[in-house]
């Protein structure tokens, strides 16, 4: 059996007035989608609109609650106790599912946001506050988790569904962490590069840190590509296509999880 | 067969360090507790908590959406468009509905609340926006609409599933409306006056106005208790003893919508 | 005297990640900025940006405070208090005026945003909230209000510093209102057709209605242009190069209100 | 000449129509009110009754900002970029202050709350923040903080107005911090005990530590009472009455910082 591997863009980022992303247009590259859920961004109109718009063009949805911060995006720590992290999470996840179930698709997945995401890969108190509230769910979601983190350990043990990310247009630590978004060419926006390094993921498992060391990912599930750029819709393209072009099958992530 | 009737308290309204209500007080003696979803009141750690304090002590559960304006309590008429109603009302419910899930007990009923229930009552758009919420749930919850509204007029056409209510401490208009909250005398406070308009409601399917004038409400299947006054313990409890007293069963909703 | 007006526009209307509007293009154009204060739109750290963005155009600096309804984007109605308005406003021009005098500029004017400004028009009530407000600041601001609405001349009467504005690129209705933006029409996009207006709306006192009958305004002090769509840029340079042309001299109100 | 000092409280930290302490009372016994602004609590209303009621007392103010996490009741740690921290500070200062303009008092002072107090007490580039925001203010308010912390260095070389702060109902660690609230132990609730650790505080310039070590704290200008928790007002008048009996004076900050 070949390379199989799902694509998920966040989408749904806008509020109210305020859009953010092109998700129309990256919608036609991606198999899974990550819809905000009103916490970071996104808002109950947004969500129905998204929903609709990836059942229309038979993308997956799955929800990527975020902290209660939308003046940073999510993307700014916060200290809260992980029974609050749990709650705010079932609180999301539940508000997503039910604009799935009314546009009657299934919710496949759940992504923490942002600083969420970035705190919880390595801290086991968050993560077990992640996998807690996917048990509030049936079916229960695929959680997607850093691919080589402590999260991702930590959620297999728990046997709770695991994908295994990787990040296309991210900068890697040596420790396979990605590098904060304020450090200089943490985003990488180069479509050549980008393509490159998600072949080397896909097919090697591994992906180059900034130092140029090689750090091991192990099998990847799905790659991550941000629609909040605007070079997002050539980005998700190109890379649409290299994969093509290698032979590597995009999928949804629930078709191989 | 005798009369039934539900007792129903607006319950975790409380918001972070912010506490309103005596929610483990007057669950004692109720038999629906109408939750508030992040909107107007309440946050996912309140609602987790009220949703297992209702089941602890046998209480139905519903969810009790309200415009985004916590500042205002949700009592402050906005005008919004019905899809956008309709969207934030699938996200609260939705929301709650997720901790039901997790604390598995079922979402009995929707309650709009505050200036969305009193602005719906009259308001055939906003009302089919409330119905076509209700759709997106399966199972399909029961609407309170109050009494002889425009709103139980539609949704019984519609439908769904209603529960016709009266409120124990609000004064009423001539034309069966509550008295705006803003009016001196809109809250009654006597817990013995509070008591003989119950029973009249309940056995004669009637009310006085502020007029005195006698107002039809026809058969009321929900009587509102407030739970964010200082008295609504005490108020609970006269109603309850009343009830049981001139032998009206009090039972939840679900028994017999 | 030759003619001399005003160009206000609406400014740091961004919040967070989310950007509404060309400020830094718009800027270049107009001679008042109103800038959003945080309640429907803006954030402390775009009010200070925008602050020196203007400050460095030589653009007078306002205050726009709004309803407390971003998912709204404060468009949509809401039923306060007076007094819940007044100290609304109260807030919003004090942590405005706060970065004005961080940056060492005044305080040029106030301007109620969107459905406040709207319901504010033929309101008494809204509109002594608007003034008590006002006589919170030394030196009080100007306001600007709708040529020839009440609140123009409750506002007259009460003595405070008035500012009468016409919106080039808003339809009007034949009482002098603006068509509500959900009307077809509402916005005018075509900069023929608004520099016709705004030049009517200068020299004759008057503009057309949307049934195409005359519609008096009085002497105009400020001309509105929006920031927020995507032809904004080109409209406030066609405005300022059409009043150039004109002979009419374009200047911040503070050097003749 | 004796020993003088301030006692201040925290007030004005109810939102909506929720409340939180018994402002009306403690105001009877403290120098200063430390008035919350609508980030972390409090909201325009609640801010301008509480200017009043301070006023009416002869009670100095104070701004009271914290981080905008009203959920969290701005106790959540946030990591927020120091430019962040310095505009939402003046923001809230800022509306504060033109509530104080309009009762016709001076904003004495500013004491940053909660998480952000206690992220700032060991941090520079914070403490710098708060400074540039204290100097955005004309006159500069004074600044309260934690006796004998980096931040009371900073800003004593900054050469801003600063206050020394010691709490009297907060259990301190050998370091002379703070015990984190969640710590059991962490808010000292015994009014005797709290009495005998004032006077202490006050004229031994020092305190115990949890592991009943010395701590010294050095000359103390103000001692920090909570009026958030259900003793607030008899402690309020123990500690007032204490520092009657022995002798030292009870004065507003700014009477002799």
């Amino acid at each position: 059996m070949g390379h199989r591997i799902d694509l998920n863009c966040d989408m749904g980022e806008s509020f109210g007035a305020y859009v953010i992303g092109r998700d129309d247009a990256v919608v036609r590259y991606v198999t899974s989608a990550s819809v905000a859920c009103g916490f970071h961004a996104g808002d109950p109109v947004v969500m129905r609109s998204t929903v609709r718009l990836a059942k229309k063009h038979g993308v997956s949805v799955g929800a990527h609650p975020g902290y209660p911060d939308l003046m940073g995006f999510g993307r700014r720590n916060m200290c809260l106790a992980p029974h609050e992290v749990r709650d705010y999470l079932t609180y999301q996840i539940g508000a997503l599912r039910a604009f799935c179930d009314s546009e009657q698709i299934q919710l496949q997945h759940v992504k923490p946001h942002g600083a969420l995401y970035n705190m919880a890969v390595d801290d086991p108190d968050l993560t077990n506050a992640v996998i807690e509230s996917l048990k509030d769910f049936r079916p229960e979601p695929i959680v997607l988790v850093l691919a080589k983190s402590i999260m991702q350990e930590i959620c297999e043990k728990a046997g709770v569904r695991v994908a295994r990310e990787a990040f296309a247009d991210r900068a890697y630590s040596l420790e396979g962490r990605l590098v904060p978004r304020n450090v200089p060419g943490a985003v990488i926006k180069d479509p050549a590069l980008i393509q490159a390094r998600v072949i080397r993921m896909v097919k090697k498992q591994e992906t180059l840190s900034t130092q140029g060391e090689t750090v091991s990912l192990g099998r990847v599930d799905s790659i991550c590509v941000h629609g909040d750029n605007p070079e997002a819709v050539n980005i998700a393209l190109s890379i649409r296509s290299i994969l093509s072009k290698e032979g590597v099958e995009v999928v949804p992530l629930k078709e191989f999880v």
